[in-house]
């Protein structure tokens, strides 16, 4: 390999920094580069990481704890950084697959147009916790998986497979024709409690960007508009929350009818 | 009024930015000194704004843009920044108060170590949103009512009472001496969706910070520990859409209960 070839592999390499994300890092399937660790560091969690890196063959280097301080972007490496591979995106067919091995009904969201970082890591966190399938974004007007993403994923994205379409009708389209409803967040729609909702089905929920909700053209794809409840003075929740009370209905609709475990 | 009383009082006022936050603030029942209007800036809302400001008698000055520029901290004043009193803090009484006036039972947050900005300004607009009647955190190891957070809030804390307390267990005392149920968010705790809780008595909520839950001491105040199912690899939500999932499961089942209007 050129010297060249070299220096852009390192370039697209992405830095874990911190014991728990490492850790996460090293037990998902994402293939990690190596691992630094600062001389003089202690503690059992440090140790664990040194033996799932043996056990996955990953190098584990001791480094001077000034060189990680250079390194670190986060500032709170607590002793330890790893150098992942670069996340890749999954196509639609992964996502299917990934429903089909949990013989669950798919469970996908659709996020037309977010654009804040910790919004979409907090999404992918919450699509994790909850079981759901994957989630997908466009290639324009939206954050994909930078390294700030997977920070405020918790980690979740190292596990959860993340999509990324060129055009986001299209993509509803297909989603349509491999049998998934797609299920529209929107004031104007019905409540998501409205228990006449068949959230069985195989689902994907589409929810558009902070502060402007669904484009019109979105909407007229979506077979079905639901919205969540709202009182106050305020009309609109931040889309992370709005996701994850979406999810948390599905989900405890699901297992209301013994469609889904806990 | 002497000069050093007047600089004070300037640094203690706050600025607020943009269309839409400077509408709700003027429409809120804050006290707002002033509104700077951008010259050559047009539209419904901004006329809409003059005359709001002038209904309310908010004294209202045109200004070139490139003053609005250098006063900015946000960069996004849209033509438009207020300058609003320090928003107060509020008692627990006042928090009784408010829901006295709506003949609900109580449904307050209490956030013992909320130290994001961004999730106590979400939080805050759940609780707003849904119809919450106030969120209370502790002076130490907390967030306060900061600009970021009420940026965060979109508006929500100028609506929302929100108290401060001194002492985390000894105002969870005070809570249950005035009627209130104590439930802690909790990963040990049973579901949130075991229909035998009674979520229609009034209720305070109790979360823990970013990534520690909640205290010893705490939870052994806590008259009954709930959580929500979670299946994934990554074992917590963020703090905001945790809120959010409890916030909305309350208010379905007050809902179905006929105890809450929609």
């Amino acid at each position: 390999m050129s010297n060249r070839r070299r220096n852009k592999r390192q370039e697209d390499e992405e830095l874990i920094e911190g014991r728990n994300p490492v850790l996460e890092a090293i037990n998902s399937e994402r293939p990690i580069n190596k691992v630094l660790l600062a001389k003089d560091t202690h503690g059992d969690q440090l140790r664990y990481i040194m033996a799932m890196a043996k056990d996955k063959q990953i190098p584990v280097l001791l480094r001077e704890k000034e060189v990680l301080n250079r390194l670190s972007v986060t500032r709170m490496h607590q002793g330890v950084i790893a150098y992942a591979a670069p996340l890749a995106y999954h196509s639609l067919e992964d996502l299917f697959r990934r429903a089909d091995r949990t013989k669950e009904a798919p469970l996908f969201f659709l996020l037309d147009g977010v654009e804040d970082p910790h919004n979409l890591g907090s999404i992918i966190r919450s699509v994790e916790v909850f079981g759901g399938h994957g989630v997908i974004v466009p290639e324009r007007r939206s954050v994909g998986l930078t390294p700030t993403v997977v920070r405020a994923s918790a980690g979740a994205a190292n596990h959860l497979p993340v999509a990324r379409v060129k055009n986001t009708v299209r993509a509803m389209e297909e989603l349509k024709e491999k049998g998934c409803w797609l299920v529209g967040g929107d004031m104007q729609g019905e409540t998501i409690w409205e228990e006449g909702f068949d959230l069985t089905a195989p689902l994907c929920l589409v929810l558009g960007g902070e502060g402007k909700g669904l484009s019109r053209l979105v909407k007229e794809n979506c077979d079905l508009l639901v919205g969540i409840p709202m009182r106050g003075r305020v009309r609109s929740l931040n889309v992370s929350v709005a996701a994850g009370v979406f999810l948390a209905e599905i989900i405890r609709r699901r297992a209301s009818l013994g469609k889904q475990r806990l």
